[in-house]
């Protein structure tokens, strides 16, 4: 990596941040052309302080993580009430003791409240697993996560400038 | 799609749910066997209930949304450390007014405090944008969030089963 620590980035005239992550080949070197490449793409993102070893994204699959298991939780439930009215009595009694805030918490403490339970949350570990994989759609999180950060920037920016320029009108 | 409710599953001998979902063809219509594959798969999914007109991955990436608002100010700060004290100076001392827990609130705040503080909303807005179009890893996301409900799910009957063996060892 430190290989390319002294690339002459100054020396090449506009380069966009988007067209340099991409396409800047790495002149002296054409047939280590690739891996340069995919190296620089790495070293060209902003660095993030603050997450130790872990990777915001592994902060993410975390925060998903307990998120499928809420999920999990309430595809149980709505399953229950339709055709197994005791079990759902007992989830939901139990749901208003304990929090799912931390998913494996709240599945470590079902699995030992009884046998019932144990198998209840067994469910819940077998559908949380399933719905990740197969149910929940990922391009569309990332589609809807992009489009949702581009259109509050422009809210924002809007506003501001409506709220700016009301009051100078006023004045 | 009610034209496909009737289908008769239970004549159907040992469908996993996971082979149903992608490969079961539509017998009696070969010719919409593409259109109809793909309306059932839409069909087998679990019934997620309680997120009304929204959907599991709206609040998925409402959550991120405000994730990467909070990098966004993360990155803008360590930038900031370095070359621009004052700036940086003006906008810790903003974080420790200001929550982030609601991102967007938190930039129109920003924006409203001086246009200094605006200068450094701008930025925020533009980091944030910037990474999760180019920066954040999407593939890993799903990557690390599916291998953790695996290892979770498997944690926690290891544990329980741990556990049960060593009390009844000891009776």
């Amino acid at each position: 990596m430190e290989t390319y620590v002294a690339l002459p980035l100054p020396k090449l005239p506009f380069i966009s941040p988007k067209l340099d992550r991409n396409k800047l080949a790495f002149p002296s070197s054409p047939s280590k052309q690739r891996s340069s490449q995919s190296t620089r793409l790495h070293c060209q993102k902003m660095y993030v302080p603050g997450f130790g070893e872990a990777s915001p994204e592994a902060k993410g699959a975390k925060n998903l993580h307990n998120f499928f298991n809420y999920i999990a939780v309430r595809i149980v439930t709505a399953q229950l009430q339709s055709y197994n009215p005791e079990a759902y009595n007992e989830l939901t009694e139990f749901l208003e003791r304990h929090s799912l805030n931390d998913g494996d918490k709240f599945c470590a403490d079902l699995m030992r409240e009884s046998s019932r339970h144990k198998g209840l949350a067994m469910r819940i570990l077998e559908v949380r697993s399933a719905y990740c994989k197969h149910d929940f759609e990922w391009d569309n999180l990332k589609r809807l996560a992009v489009k949702m950060v581009d259109e509050s920037n422009t809210r924002l920016m809007r506003d501001y400038v409506l709220e700016t320029s009301h009051v100078e009108s006023e004045k």
